[in-house]
C-alpha cells in the first residue's frame, strides 16, 4: 500500500507540512469505507458530509472523519473531492461541484454507473479536473457503520475517458485509489456500463427477484426458512442491498440491463421448457454450459 | 455430537464386539461426507459402493471408507444402508433394495426430493425398513475429494413420512442421523418438495442461468469476468454444481419447480417493466420489499 504522504506533492509545495485535505461526500457504505482508508493514512485531513445528519455524526464519532463540514465548504476547500452518493445523485451535483472548486482542486467519483455521469459533465469547462472512477467493492450493507477497513484491498477499480481527465489530477486521483489497495483498469463509460450490468447488476436483480418469490410463499409456509441452506443464502444475499443505492443503478443503466435480462428470462424460459417436457438432458446440457463459469472465474 | 456406540443395539444383543455394519452408496459429496464422519465412529464398519470406479478407489484411498463391496454384497451384509446417488437412481433403486435386504436392514436415502421416491415403494411390503431423508447441506463440489468432515454439523435433517418407518427403524435412522450433527424436521413428502423447490432447486436455477447469460456476453467481452465482484461470485456459486444431481432433481421436482419459476419469472418482468417505464419507484419498492429477506433469515 502507498500511503498519502506520497501523493498530492503539486499541493503541497510550498511546505512540507501542509496536509492534504480530502472531502468525501457521501458517507455509507462506499464513502465511509474510502474515508476510513485515507484519514488512516499520514499527510491526510478527511472531510466528510452526508445529508443524513444521523451519519454524518455517526462517521465523526467512529473516526471515519476527521471533521464534518457543509457542501459548499467542501466544494470551496478541498484538494480533493470524493463523491460516494446515489448515481443519480452524482449526475446533478457533479456539474454544480465543478462550476465552483478551485483550479486544481480534484474530483473524484465511486459510481457504480458511468455513462450518464460523464455525459453530465462532457462539455463542462473544468472537465479535466474531474476522474470518473468505480471502485468494485461493497458488501449487501449501508450506512457508515457499514464501512470496513481494507475493504478495497485487491479489488479493481475501473476509470472511465482517463483522456478527459488533466494529467497532474489522473496522476494524483490513481495515487489515492492505489493507496487503498485498488489495481485501476480502463474502459469506455459504454463499456463499463455493458460489462456491469452482466456481472454486477443483473445479479443483484436476479437475487432481489429470489428473495421477492420465496417472501411470497413463505405468506403459506411459515417454516420455509428453517429449510434455507448456505446455498440459498448465498445466492439471495445482495437481496439486503439497499434500495436507495441500487434503484438508481438499474435506473441510470437501463439500456443495457434491460438487454442483459432479456437474455436471462430467456434462458429461465429453457429451463422451464425443459422441465415441462419432461426432457432432462435438456436441462444437463444448460448446467453443463453454465458449469464453465468454474474456468473462467479461476483463470 | 453422539458415537455410533450408541446405536444399533438391536442389531448386536449377541455380542457387545460386534460393530454395526453401514454401506455408503454413492460415494460424492453428500455419501463421501457422510462415510466420512460415520467411519470416524467408534464401532463402525463402513463399506461403499459406487459405480465410478475411480471414486470407489479414491475413497478407499483417502479413508472414507474401510472397505470397498459390490452393491449386491452391500444389499445382502448391511445392518444400514445409506443411498446418496442421484434422485432418479434412487427411486429405480430403492425398491430393488428392499426385495433383497435381511428383515432387519435399514435403508436411508438422502435425496433431495422426496415425493416419487416415497410413492416408489409405497405399497412395498418391506416399506417400515426405509427412512425417508434429506440432509440439508452441500457445497457446489462433486466427487469423493469434495467429501468434507463435519458437512451435517448443526445443519437441518427433513424426514418424510415417518409414519411408514417401522419403530425401530427410525429410531436407529435418527441416531445416526443425530450422530452426524444434524437437527431433524418432519415434513410430508409433498410439503418438503414444495419447500425445497423455493428455497433450494429455484436458487440453483437462478444461478445456472445467471452463469449461463454472462458466459453468452463474455464471447465477446472477453475481460468481464475481470470485473467480477464477490457480489456476482456469490450469486453465480452454485452455476458450479454437477449437472448429474441436479438434472434429475429439477426433473423429478418438476411440478413445484414451474410454479417457483413462474412466480420468479413475474417478478424480474415486473422489474424490466419498471427499467423500461423510467420508474425508478416501482424498482424501489420490490427492493424495498425483498429486503424483508433480512428479517426472516435472522429469525
Amino acid at each position: 500500500m502507498q500511503y498519502c504522504k506520497n501523493i498530492g506533492e503539486s499541493q503541497r509545495k510550498n511546505s512540507k507540512n501542509i496536509m492534504i485535505k480530502i472531502g468525501v461526500i457521501g458517507l455509507g457504505l462506499i464513502g465511509g469505507s474510502i474515508a476510513r482508508d485515507l484519514n488512516a493514512q499520514i499527510g491526510v485531513t478527511l472531510y466528510g458530509y452526508d445529508n443524513n445528519a444521523s451519519h454524518l455524526q455517526k462517521a465523526l464519532e467512529i473516526g471515519i472523519i476527521n471533521q464534518s463540514q457543509n457542501l459548499e465548504y467542501l466544494i470551496e476547500n478541498m484538494d480533493v473531492i470524493i463523491l460516494a452518493i446515489p448515481v443519480d445523485k452524482i449526475e446533478l451535483l457533479l456539474p454544480r461541484i465543478l462550476d465552483s472548486i478551485n483550479k486544481d482542486t480534484l474530483v473524484i467519483d465511486s459510481g457504480s454507473t458511468k455513462e450518464k455521469i460523464c455525459a453530465s459533465v462532457s462539455d463542462h469547462p473544468r472537465r479535466g479536473r474531474f476522474l470518473a472512477a468505480h471502485p468494485l467493492a461493497g458488501t449487501e450493507y449501508s450506512g457508515p457503520e457499514a464501512a470496513i477497513k481494507g475493504l478495497f484491498l485487491n479489488k479493481k477499480n475501473i476509470v472511465c475517458e482517463r483522456e478527459k481527465t488533466d494529467a497532474d489530477a489522473l496522476d494524483l486521483g490513481l495515487k489515492i485509489l492505489t493507496s487503498l489497495g485498488l489495481e485501476t483498469l480502463f474502459l469506455s463509460a459504454s463499456e463499463h456500463d455493458k460489462h456491469l450490468a452482466y456481472v454486477s447488476h443483473l445479479s443483484h436483480i436476479s437475487s432481489f427477484t429470489l428473495g421477492l418469490t420465496v417472501l411470497d410463499i413463505e405468506k403459506d409456509e411459515n417454516q420455509i426458512f428453517n429449510l434455507a441452506g448456505t446455498g440459498f443464502e448465498s445466492t439471495v444475499r445482495l437481496a439486503k442491498s439497499a434500495p436507495q443505492t441500487w434503484a438508481p443503478i438499474f435506473n441510470k443503466n437501463s439500456t443495457h440491463l434491460i438487454t442483459a435480462l432479456d437474455q436471462y428470462i430467456n434462458y429461465l424460459q429453457k429451463f422451464k421448457t425443459a422441465l415441462e417436457q419432461d426432457d432432462s438432458n435438456a436441462s444437463y446440457r444448460l448446467m453443463e454450459e453454465a458449469n464453465r463459469i468454474k474456468e473462467v472465474l479461476n483463470k
